[in-house]
Protein backbone atom coordinates (compact mmCIF):
# COMPACT_ATOMS: atom_id res chain seq x y z
CA UNK A 1 0.00 0.00 0.00
CA UNK A 2 2.60 2.20 1.51
CA UNK A 3 4.23 1.65 -2.38
CA UNK A 4 1.14 2.67 -4.60
CA UNK A 5 0.77 5.70 -2.55
CA UNK A 6 4.08 6.64 -3.02
CA UNK A 7 3.55 6.52 -6.64
CA UNK A 8 0.44 8.77 -6.83
CA UNK A 9 2.47 11.42 -4.84
CA UNK A 10 5.11 11.07 -7.38
CA UNK A 11 2.79 11.59 -9.87
CA UNK A 12 0.90 14.48 -9.10
CA UNK A 13 4.75 15.35 -8.12
CA UNK A 14 5.76 15.07 -11.97
CA UNK A 15 2.86 17.11 -13.47
CA UNK A 16 3.09 19.91 -11.22
CA UNK A 17 7.25 20.20 -11.73
CA UNK A 18 6.31 20.15 -15.56
CA UNK A 19 4.25 23.57 -14.60
CA UNK A 20 7.01 25.09 -12.81
CA UNK A 21 9.42 24.54 -15.77
CA UNK A 22 6.99 25.84 -18.10
CA UNK A 23 6.40 29.22 -15.80
CA UNK A 24 10.07 29.70 -15.40
CA UNK A 25 10.57 29.21 -18.83
CA UNK A 26 8.57 32.67 -19.58
CA UNK A 27 10.28 34.06 -17.11
CA UNK A 28 13.79 33.51 -18.18
CA UNK A 29 14.70 31.95 -14.69
CA UNK A 30 17.09 28.78 -14.29
CA UNK A 31 16.30 26.74 -11.25
CA UNK A 32 18.86 24.60 -9.56
CA UNK A 33 18.38 22.18 -7.36
CA UNK A 34 21.06 21.84 -4.55
CA UNK A 35 21.17 18.35 -2.96
CA UNK A 36 23.39 16.41 -0.13
CA UNK A 37 23.67 15.43 3.72
CA UNK A 38 23.27 17.70 6.83
CA UNK A 39 26.55 19.50 6.91
CA UNK A 40 28.03 18.84 3.61
CA UNK A 41 27.96 22.66 3.06
CA UNK A 42 25.17 23.57 0.80
CA UNK A 43 24.89 27.00 2.04
CA UNK A 44 28.53 27.90 1.66
CA UNK A 45 28.62 26.75 -1.66
CA UNK A 46 25.37 28.85 -2.74
CA UNK A 47 26.51 31.90 -1.53
CA UNK A 48 30.08 31.29 -3.72
CA UNK A 49 27.89 30.82 -6.75
CA UNK A 50 25.63 33.53 -6.30
CA UNK A 51 28.75 35.63 -5.58
CA UNK A 52 30.44 34.81 -8.71
CA UNK A 53 27.90 34.42 -11.02
CA UNK A 54 26.88 38.31 -10.20
CA UNK A 55 26.84 41.20 -11.74
CA UNK A 56 26.05 38.92 -15.28
CA UNK A 57 23.13 36.71 -13.57
CA UNK A 58 21.00 37.89 -10.21
CA UNK A 59 20.17 35.16 -8.28
CA UNK A 60 17.79 34.25 -5.56
CA UNK A 61 17.53 31.52 -3.36
CA UNK A 62 14.85 28.91 -1.63
CA UNK A 63 15.96 28.01 1.60
CA UNK A 64 14.30 24.74 1.93
CA UNK A 65 14.35 23.36 6.03
CA UNK A 66 12.49 21.24 8.29
CA UNK A 67 12.40 23.90 11.01
CA UNK A 68 14.16 26.94 11.48
CA UNK A 69 15.02 30.08 9.14
CA UNK A 70 19.26 30.21 10.09
CA UNK A 71 20.75 29.77 6.51
CA UNK A 72 17.74 32.21 5.14
CA UNK A 73 19.43 34.85 7.58
CA UNK A 74 23.10 34.38 6.07
CA UNK A 75 20.95 35.15 2.57
CA UNK A 76 19.75 37.86 3.61
CA UNK A 77 22.30 39.28 5.41
CA UNK A 78 24.45 39.57 2.01
CA UNK A 79 21.55 40.99 0.35
CA UNK A 80 20.15 37.70 -1.56
CA UNK A 81 16.31 37.64 -2.23
CA UNK A 82 15.40 34.77 -0.01
CA UNK A 83 12.43 32.75 0.98
CA UNK A 84 12.12 29.81 3.49
CA UNK A 85 10.31 26.91 2.99
CA UNK A 86 9.81 24.64 6.40
CA UNK A 87 8.76 21.19 5.94
CA UNK A 88 7.84 20.81 9.43
CA UNK A 89 8.85 17.27 9.20
CA UNK A 90 9.22 16.22 5.55
CA UNK A 91 12.16 14.75 4.61
CA UNK A 92 12.66 16.73 1.28
CA UNK A 93 10.78 19.04 -0.92
CA UNK A 94 7.97 18.69 -3.56
CA UNK A 95 6.99 20.27 -6.75
CA UNK A 96 4.05 21.54 -4.89
CA UNK A 97 5.75 23.77 -2.30
CA UNK A 98 8.29 25.55 -5.36
CA UNK A 99 4.54 26.44 -6.94
CA UNK A 100 3.22 27.54 -3.97
CA UNK A 101 6.53 29.90 -2.98
CA UNK A 102 7.43 31.02 -7.09
CA UNK A 103 5.18 34.17 -6.49
CA UNK A 104 6.57 35.32 -3.43
CA UNK A 105 10.22 36.50 -5.82
CA UNK A 106 10.14 39.09 -8.23
CA UNK A 107 10.90 36.78 -10.71
CA UNK A 108 11.39 39.34 -13.50
CA UNK A 109 14.11 40.49 -11.59
CA UNK A 110 15.99 37.30 -11.09
CA UNK A 111 17.89 34.77 -13.97
CA UNK A 112 18.87 31.66 -11.71
CA UNK A 113 16.87 30.10 -8.54
CA UNK A 114 18.80 28.08 -6.35
CA UNK A 115 16.57 25.63 -3.96
CA UNK A 116 18.79 24.57 -0.89
CA UNK A 117 17.10 21.23 -0.47
CA UNK A 118 16.49 19.17 3.05
CA UNK A 119 19.70 17.84 3.96
CA UNK A 120 19.34 14.50 2.58
CA UNK A 121 21.03 11.80 0.72
CA UNK A 122 18.18 10.19 0.14
CA UNK A 123 14.92 11.31 -0.45
CA UNK A 124 15.22 14.67 -2.57
CA UNK A 125 16.58 12.58 -5.59
CA UNK A 126 13.09 11.11 -5.82
CA UNK A 127 11.38 14.57 -6.11
CA UNK A 128 11.63 16.32 -9.36
CA UNK A 129 10.94 20.53 -8.26
CA UNK A 130 11.12 21.85 -12.03
CA UNK A 131 14.90 21.95 -11.54
CA UNK A 132 16.82 22.74 -15.08
CA UNK A 133 19.48 20.81 -13.43
CA UNK A 134 20.97 19.40 -9.88
CA UNK A 135 23.64 19.71 -8.10
CA UNK A 136 24.98 17.29 -5.35
CA UNK A 137 27.58 17.13 -2.99
CA UNK A 138 29.35 15.00 -1.19
CA UNK A 139 31.90 16.53 1.66
CA UNK A 140 34.87 14.20 2.82
CA UNK A 141 34.35 14.12 6.25
CA UNK A 142 31.24 12.20 5.10
CA UNK A 143 33.53 9.23 4.05
CA UNK A 144 34.12 7.30 -0.20
CA UNK A 145 31.48 4.94 0.01
CA UNK A 146 28.15 7.18 -0.29
CA UNK A 147 27.87 6.55 -3.97
CA UNK A 148 27.47 2.89 -3.27
CA UNK A 149 25.18 3.56 -0.64
CA UNK A 150 22.83 6.32 -1.86
CA UNK A 151 23.11 5.34 -5.67
CA UNK A 152 19.60 7.40 -7.19
CA UNK A 153 21.18 10.83 -5.72
CA UNK A 154 24.84 10.23 -7.22
CA UNK A 155 22.67 8.70 -10.37
CA UNK A 156 20.30 11.56 -11.40
CA UNK A 157 22.70 14.65 -10.55
CA UNK A 158 24.65 16.63 -13.20
CA UNK A 159 26.91 17.99 -11.21
CA UNK A 160 28.53 16.70 -8.15
CA UNK A 161 31.00 18.62 -6.18
CA UNK A 162 33.57 16.77 -3.84
CA UNK A 163 32.83 19.54 -1.29
CA UNK A 164 35.98 20.41 2.19
CA UNK A 165 38.38 19.22 -0.37
CA UNK A 166 41.08 20.74 2.11
CA UNK A 167 40.25 18.38 4.34
CA UNK A 168 41.49 15.81 2.26
CA UNK A 169 44.26 15.27 4.30
CA UNK A 170 42.59 14.38 7.19
CA UNK A 171 40.50 11.85 6.05
CA UNK A 172 40.52 8.34 4.54
CA UNK A 173 38.87 9.28 1.67
CA UNK A 174 39.45 8.12 -1.95
CA UNK A 175 38.43 10.98 -4.39
CA UNK A 176 39.21 8.71 -7.51
CA UNK A 177 37.06 5.87 -6.15
CA UNK A 178 33.88 8.34 -5.90
CA UNK A 179 34.77 9.68 -9.58
CA UNK A 180 34.48 6.80 -11.13
CA UNK A 181 31.70 4.85 -9.08
CA UNK A 182 29.13 8.43 -9.99
CA UNK A 183 30.81 7.91 -13.64
CA UNK A 184 30.07 4.35 -14.02
CA UNK A 185 26.31 4.91 -12.98
CA UNK A 186 25.94 8.00 -14.56
CA UNK A 187 27.74 8.77 -17.30
CA UNK A 188 26.99 12.38 -17.38
CA UNK A 189 28.07 13.75 -14.27
CA UNK A 190 30.78 16.06 -14.73
CA UNK A 191 32.69 15.95 -10.90
CA UNK A 192 34.50 18.65 -9.30
CA UNK A 193 36.77 18.79 -6.18
CA UNK A 194 36.18 22.39 -4.35
CA UNK A 195 36.80 23.75 -1.01
CA UNK A 196 34.65 26.90 -0.27
CA UNK A 197 36.53 27.81 2.49
CA UNK A 198 39.85 28.13 0.41
CA UNK A 199 38.51 28.50 -2.94
CA UNK A 200 40.74 25.58 -4.58
CA UNK A 201 38.74 24.26 -7.48
CA UNK A 202 35.87 26.84 -7.48
CA UNK A 203 36.87 28.38 -11.07
CA UNK A 204 36.51 25.40 -12.86
CA UNK A 205 32.77 24.46 -11.19
CA UNK A 206 32.18 27.95 -11.84
CA UNK A 207 32.71 27.79 -15.35
CA UNK A 208 30.95 24.52 -15.77
CA UNK A 209 27.99 26.26 -14.08
CA UNK A 210 27.93 29.21 -16.24
CA UNK A 211 27.90 27.44 -19.12
CA UNK A 212 24.95 24.98 -18.44
CA UNK A 213 23.12 28.23 -17.10
CA UNK A 214 23.80 29.70 -20.65
CA UNK A 215 22.24 26.91 -22.13
CA UNK A 216 19.22 26.72 -20.13
CA UNK A 217 18.89 30.33 -20.57
CA UNK A 218 18.62 30.53 -24.47
CA UNK B 1 -4.37 12.57 1.62
CA UNK B 2 -0.04 11.81 2.11
CA UNK B 3 -0.81 13.07 5.95
CA UNK B 4 -3.73 10.59 6.18
CA UNK B 5 -0.79 7.77 4.83
CA UNK B 6 1.70 8.62 6.81
CA UNK B 7 -0.87 8.72 9.70
CA UNK B 8 -1.71 5.17 8.89
CA UNK B 9 1.69 3.29 8.73
CA UNK B 10 2.64 5.41 11.36
CA UNK B 11 -0.04 3.53 13.82
CA UNK B 12 0.63 0.06 12.27
CA UNK B 13 4.68 0.73 12.74
CA UNK B 14 3.84 1.83 16.55
CA UNK B 15 2.01 -1.94 16.93
CA UNK B 16 4.65 -3.75 15.73
CA UNK B 17 7.45 -1.75 17.63
CA UNK B 18 5.56 -2.99 20.42
CA UNK B 19 5.43 -6.55 19.30
CA UNK B 20 9.08 -6.76 18.59
CA UNK B 21 9.65 -5.50 22.53
CA UNK B 22 7.95 -7.92 23.51
CA UNK B 23 9.77 -10.58 21.96
CA UNK B 24 13.07 -9.10 22.76
CA UNK B 25 12.05 -8.68 26.66
CA UNK B 26 11.48 -12.43 26.72
CA UNK B 27 14.54 -13.45 24.79
CA UNK B 28 16.31 -11.08 26.99
CA UNK B 29 18.37 -9.01 24.56
CA UNK B 30 18.63 -4.90 24.37
CA UNK B 31 18.21 -3.46 20.69
CA UNK B 32 19.56 -0.08 20.13
CA UNK B 33 18.88 1.93 17.57
CA UNK B 34 21.96 3.58 15.89
CA UNK B 35 20.83 7.05 13.88
CA UNK B 36 22.67 9.81 12.06
CA UNK B 37 23.76 11.86 8.79
CA UNK B 38 25.70 9.95 6.33
CA UNK B 39 28.91 9.44 7.52
CA UNK B 40 28.79 10.42 11.05
CA UNK B 41 30.33 7.54 11.89
CA UNK B 42 27.88 4.87 12.53
CA UNK B 43 29.60 1.70 11.65
CA UNK B 44 32.97 3.13 13.56
CA UNK B 45 30.81 3.59 16.66
CA UNK B 46 28.87 0.66 16.68
CA UNK B 47 32.53 -1.52 16.04
CA UNK B 48 33.89 0.07 19.28
CA UNK B 49 30.42 -0.73 21.62
CA UNK B 50 30.44 -4.41 19.93
CA UNK B 51 34.09 -4.72 21.01
CA UNK B 52 34.12 -2.90 24.48
CA UNK B 53 30.67 -4.54 25.81
CA UNK B 54 32.66 -8.15 25.05
CA UNK B 55 33.16 -10.32 26.77
CA UNK B 56 30.08 -9.49 29.34
CA UNK B 57 27.51 -9.24 26.57
CA UNK B 58 27.08 -10.59 23.40
CA UNK B 59 26.25 -7.91 20.91
CA UNK B 60 24.62 -8.72 17.31
CA UNK B 61 23.98 -5.98 13.98
CA UNK B 62 21.37 -5.41 11.75
CA UNK B 63 22.92 -3.13 9.30
CA UNK B 64 20.26 -0.90 7.54
CA UNK B 65 21.59 0.94 3.68
CA UNK B 66 19.40 1.48 1.17
CA UNK B 67 21.83 -0.51 -1.30
CA UNK B 68 25.05 -2.82 -0.67
CA UNK B 69 26.49 -4.10 2.34
CA UNK B 70 29.34 -2.10 3.01
CA UNK B 71 29.43 -2.10 6.33
CA UNK B 72 27.96 -5.75 6.71
CA UNK B 73 30.83 -6.95 5.56
CA UNK B 74 33.07 -5.02 7.94
CA UNK B 75 31.30 -6.22 10.93
CA UNK B 76 31.43 -9.79 9.27
CA UNK B 77 35.12 -9.69 9.26
CA UNK B 78 34.96 -8.97 13.25
CA UNK B 79 32.99 -12.19 13.44
CA UNK B 80 29.93 -10.32 14.69
CA UNK B 81 26.67 -12.12 13.82
CA UNK B 82 25.15 -9.56 11.31
CA UNK B 83 22.20 -9.48 8.76
CA UNK B 84 22.10 -6.93 6.24
CA UNK B 85 18.80 -5.01 5.27
CA UNK B 86 18.66 -3.55 1.94
CA UNK B 87 15.47 -0.64 1.98
CA UNK B 88 15.72 -0.39 -1.76
CA UNK B 89 15.46 3.35 -2.10
CA UNK B 90 13.29 3.71 1.59
CA UNK B 91 15.10 6.34 3.95
CA UNK B 92 14.33 4.71 7.11
CA UNK B 93 13.69 1.10 8.71
CA UNK B 94 10.01 0.10 9.70
CA UNK B 95 9.44 -2.10 12.60
CA UNK B 96 8.15 -4.40 10.43
CA UNK B 97 11.20 -5.43 8.72
CA UNK B 98 12.75 -5.37 11.92
CA UNK B 99 10.42 -8.22 12.82
CA UNK B 100 10.76 -10.32 9.39
CA UNK B 101 14.44 -10.10 10.21
CA UNK B 102 14.80 -10.82 14.18
CA UNK B 103 13.93 -14.46 13.42
CA UNK B 104 17.40 -14.43 11.36
CA UNK B 105 19.41 -14.11 14.33
CA UNK B 106 20.44 -16.99 17.05
CA UNK B 107 18.59 -14.66 19.87
CA UNK B 108 19.49 -16.76 22.40
CA UNK B 109 22.97 -16.32 21.92
CA UNK B 110 22.80 -12.28 22.23
CA UNK B 111 22.18 -9.52 25.03
CA UNK B 112 22.66 -6.35 22.52
CA UNK B 113 21.43 -5.71 18.97
CA UNK B 114 22.53 -2.66 17.52
CA UNK B 115 20.36 -1.36 14.44
CA UNK B 116 22.38 0.71 12.02
CA UNK B 117 19.95 2.77 10.76
CA UNK B 118 19.65 4.41 7.07
CA UNK B 119 21.96 7.55 7.00
CA UNK B 120 19.52 10.16 7.63
CA UNK B 121 18.73 13.14 10.05
CA UNK B 122 14.91 13.67 9.10
CA UNK B 123 12.67 10.00 8.60
CA UNK B 124 14.24 7.39 10.67
CA UNK B 125 13.80 9.83 14.05
CA UNK B 126 9.52 9.52 13.15
CA UNK B 127 9.80 5.22 13.50
CA UNK B 128 9.82 2.89 16.75
CA UNK B 129 11.78 -0.24 16.05
CA UNK B 130 11.11 -1.83 19.12
CA UNK B 131 14.38 -0.30 20.41
CA UNK B 132 15.14 0.02 24.00
CA UNK B 133 17.02 3.23 23.60
CA UNK B 134 18.89 5.54 20.84
CA UNK B 135 21.85 6.65 20.02
CA UNK B 136 22.13 9.88 18.11
CA UNK B 137 25.19 10.70 16.26
CA UNK B 138 26.50 13.96 14.69
CA UNK B 139 29.98 14.46 13.58
CA UNK B 140 32.28 17.71 14.27
CA UNK B 141 32.16 18.14 10.44
CA UNK B 142 28.21 18.45 9.23
CA UNK B 143 28.40 21.91 11.68
CA UNK B 144 26.83 23.08 14.79
CA UNK B 145 23.60 23.85 13.36
CA UNK B 146 21.81 20.47 13.55
CA UNK B 147 19.88 20.49 16.21
CA UNK B 148 17.61 23.45 15.24
CA UNK B 149 17.54 21.95 11.62
CA UNK B 150 16.72 18.77 12.83
CA UNK B 151 14.92 19.00 15.97
CA UNK B 152 13.07 15.78 15.93
CA UNK B 153 16.16 13.38 15.95
CA UNK B 154 17.72 15.65 18.89
CA UNK B 155 14.51 15.68 20.78
CA UNK B 156 14.04 11.81 20.81
CA UNK B 157 17.15 10.32 21.49
CA UNK B 158 18.64 8.94 24.78
CA UNK B 159 22.15 9.84 23.59
CA UNK B 160 23.76 11.95 21.61
CA UNK B 161 27.44 12.09 20.29
CA UNK B 162 29.40 14.41 18.91
CA UNK B 163 31.47 12.14 17.04
CA UNK B 164 35.21 12.90 15.06
CA UNK B 165 35.62 15.14 18.40
CA UNK B 166 39.30 14.79 17.29
CA UNK B 167 38.55 17.17 14.25
CA UNK B 168 36.94 19.85 16.38
CA UNK B 169 40.09 22.19 15.92
CA UNK B 170 39.80 22.11 11.93
CA UNK B 171 36.32 22.87 12.00
CA UNK B 172 33.86 26.17 13.33
CA UNK B 173 32.05 23.85 15.17
CA UNK B 174 30.26 25.26 18.92
CA UNK B 175 30.09 22.10 20.85
CA UNK B 176 28.88 24.24 23.74
CA UNK B 177 26.04 25.57 22.03
CA UNK B 178 25.36 22.01 20.22
CA UNK B 179 24.98 20.26 23.96
CA UNK B 180 22.67 23.42 25.28
CA UNK B 181 20.17 23.01 22.00
CA UNK B 182 19.88 19.64 22.54
CA UNK B 183 19.73 19.88 26.15
CA UNK B 184 17.13 22.58 25.70
CA UNK B 185 14.74 20.05 23.43
CA UNK B 186 15.45 16.73 25.32
CA UNK B 187 16.10 17.96 29.33
CA UNK B 188 16.79 13.75 29.82
CA UNK B 189 19.50 14.03 27.09
CA UNK B 190 23.24 12.32 27.37
CA UNK B 191 25.86 14.30 25.42
CA UNK B 192 29.25 12.95 24.51
CA UNK B 193 32.17 14.17 22.83
CA UNK B 194 33.59 10.94 21.64
CA UNK B 195 36.41 9.93 18.77
CA UNK B 196 36.34 6.63 17.59
CA UNK B 197 39.52 7.47 16.20
CA UNK B 198 41.75 8.28 18.95
CA UNK B 199 39.19 6.34 21.72
CA UNK B 200 38.64 9.99 23.11
CA UNK B 201 36.04 10.36 24.87
CA UNK B 202 34.77 6.46 24.79
CA UNK B 203 35.31 6.00 28.35
CA UNK B 204 32.73 7.56 29.39
CA UNK B 205 30.20 6.67 26.77
CA UNK B 206 30.91 3.05 27.33
CA UNK B 207 30.03 3.94 30.91
CA UNK B 208 26.86 5.34 30.63
CA UNK B 209 26.04 2.84 27.75
CA UNK B 210 26.73 -0.14 29.71
CA UNK B 211 24.66 1.08 32.90
CA UNK B 212 21.34 1.37 29.70
CA UNK B 213 21.99 -1.92 29.08
CA UNK B 214 21.89 -3.24 32.59
CA UNK B 215 18.76 -1.06 33.45
CA UNK B 216 17.26 -2.56 30.76
CA UNK B 217 17.97 -6.29 30.77
CA UNK B 218 16.86 -6.48 34.52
Amino acid sequence: MEIKVVRQILEWNEDCSQEIKETLRDKKVCLINVMGSPGAGKTSLILEMVKRLAPDWRAGVLEGDIAGQIDAEKMKRMGIPVVQLNTDGACHIEAMSIRHILPMFALEELDVLFVENIGNLVCPAEFHIGENFRIALLSIPEGDDKVEKYPLMFATTDGLILHKYDMLEYFDFDDKRVARSAEDINPGIRVFRVSSRTGDGMEAFIGWLRQRISEELK
